[in-house]
């Protein structure tokens, strides 16, 4: 069982090494926008996030601790937080949406370096208008310069606190992926089960679900990622259901697969295909191994058994505060595995046109390998 | 009851509408990056967004049908759509998220303005990397500008089919509101409420539930933004429930306050000149009226009782696609109301340091006046 919440010491070890990669990537301050950065530095935790009406704003600077510049209607919230220096403006008030207030905070703050490093790369976006960001950096000293590097870095390794949150929503949605067969019901569609679905992950004790295709098909899935529809499953389709549900902020992401009734021999085929190479990348993956020899355990795995008649995009992603984060698993990704990354491993195989299926496990990496953190599914096609 | 999807003409109208704004504003093209945007356009219905891995494309020329330029993985599920152009690119590939490809969609696009329209202003932030968005500008014969302005008139007014949907998932909400003093037991938390608030709205056809603070605390809340606590209600707390929920892709956003036991004098007061100041302000409403008189319907209201005494920032909002949307209803807005705009009435009361009621209801705005969108709370606060 996981608490919600952190202690003290994991928000200042973030803003510790936040710090020392600031140094080295010579930046004198971060300026944070995102939902997910904002919550990672200061646990600042809200749906208001909804909303578009109001940016947020968190200034780290390399020395001293972190300054959040945030709408009035946050103040009380945000006070519940670690942060202490909170600055606030009336909003909405769209002439000056806290532009003026952040920009006289950065540049009142001594030079060192002269660059502000901001959400402005690869896997994320900016979390207010652009328009305010032009008029922001016409207004500042310093150049503000791309920080995706030293952001992803940091959420890259999680803490085993993180990893605890983890482990325990991957652990409901395994309960609700258990409970699953014996809720559907004759007659039931896509969007009846993705209901019930949704009903016992929160009864298990997800807090939200912000991901859950629930797809089926004859034989097979013709996509992965469209919402349910009134299509009513029969005999002989497969039922993907795939979730990213959250626990205090943390994501789980797997899937399992069913048959509606029993399947034909090459759907069984394929799927043990896809369960032997998921379960050849784990056994494989350790700290220092590159990502592209671990999407190589996988293809070659795939490849004795389907020559050149797999899927070549990515195998797996990291995840956590988001449903996918980098790295992703692909076959020229020169990073290494290292110790408590978390990671998806997602084989995919559309074995005839329309016809697809994909597997997928959540592992940390360990220092003597990987461990699963969803709880392993069974090596043959469950059965409805 | 509202069935899911719209009628073809629904998208063609929308179009339209576009096309003859892009006109008026010299626009060539539209380019959408955000998830609500695009399911605007194109219906295109998926939670995916919740991978920031990819970036998502729509091109809306100012003559002619739109075209998809999205990820491969997308194909399939945006096949379903009435969108025929698609385009791919296999992703993720980060040294080219699809920009080479939109970036020559668009040059090849006659030119008679020379400016592409973006995401780029009030109440919306760009979804794609801003390295990627100034690579792209670098590529292109013509401008990117602003196109805020065009893209907030498109949503706010609604068709009559945007309408029913919200009508019905007000309903549907107000049904798990007055539900809900009968779900909660003595010893229950914030987080226990939220839990069992999001079990029935899921019962009663919520699709999903983005927004639900569940606020408690003695006799008024501080704020009402921050997610549920393990904090146990007792007996004079005021228990703000608020909620977001979508069917078919549409907010509701109101609001429900009850009192667990009886409530003080004060608090059943401020509770009523609450309740009267928004059925004031619904009274008030009607096409032609502006913003800012709606708002002074309500502060007038409050004034009478609580001379200078409340919240002066906004008393509610539109919202549809997303939990809110411009405009504002603010002292200064001099925009008018309209048929089919859709909003909400929220004054709010902070009658004691720390103390806050707030009361929300949403209407529609019809020829002859506002009608209820959620079911009309009671005037007394109600008791659990």
């Amino acid at each position: 069982m996981s608490n919600y919440g952190f202690k003290l010491k994991e928000y200042e070890n973030r803003l510790e090494k936040a710090q020392s990669l600031m140094h080295l990537n010579q930046i004198d301050i971060l300026l944070i926008t995102s939902e997910q950065f904002m919550r990672y530095f200061t646990g600042f935790s809200t749906q208001f996030w909804q909303s578009p009406t109001r940016p947020w704003y968190l200034i780290i600077p390399i020395k001293g601790l972190p300054k959040a510049v945030i709408p009035d209607i946050g103040l009380s919230a945000m006070q519940k937080t670690w942060i202490k220096e909170i600055y606030t403006w009336p909003s909405p008030r769209p002439k000056d949406e806290g532009i003026s207030l952040i920009s006289k905070l950065m540049n009142e703050f001594p030079s060192k370096f002269n660059y502000v490093g901001a959400e402005l790369g690869k896997e994320m976006s900016l979390r207010m208008p652009l328009t305010d960001f032009f008029f922001l950096q016409s207004t500042l000293s310093r150049k503000i310069i791309d920080a995706s590097s030293i952001l992803w870095e940091l959420r890259l390794i999680k803490s085993n606190a993180e990893i605890d949150k983890i482990k325990h929503i991957c652990k409901i949605a395994s309960n609700s992926f258990e409970n699953l067969p014996s809720l559907i019901n004759k007659g039931d569609s896509e969007r009846d089960i993705a209901k019930k679905m949704k009903m016992d992950l929160i009864s298990q004790g997800a807090d939200s679900i912000p991901y859950l295709p629930v797809i089926s098909g004859v034989g097979g899935v013709s996509q992965i990622i469209y919402e349910p529809t009134n299509r009513v499953l029969k005999s002989g389709d497969i039922l993907f259901v795939d979730t990213g549900s959250t626990y205090d902020g943390y994501f789980c992401d797997f899937d399992r697969n069913y048959s509606i009734g029993k399947a034909s021999k090459i759907v069984n085929d394929i799927y043990e295909i896809l369960w032997v190479a998921t379960q050849n990348a784990i056994e494989g993956a350790r700290p220092g191994l590159f990502l592209s020899d671990l999407w190589k355990l996988m293809a070659n795995s795939l490849n004795k058994y389907l020559p050149n008649n797999f899927n070549k995009g990515r195998f797996g992603h990291s995840f956590g505060l988001q449903l996918t984060e980098p790295p992703s698993i692909t076959f020229d990704n020169d990073m290494k595995l290292a110790l408590n990354m978390v990671l998806t491993i997602e084989p995919s195989v559309e074995f005839k046109p329309g016809k697809m299926l994909v597997h997928e496990e959540n592992i940390e990496i360990t220092e003597t390998g990987a461990r699963y953190l969803s709880p392993k599914a069974d090596k043959e096609l469950s059965i409805i």
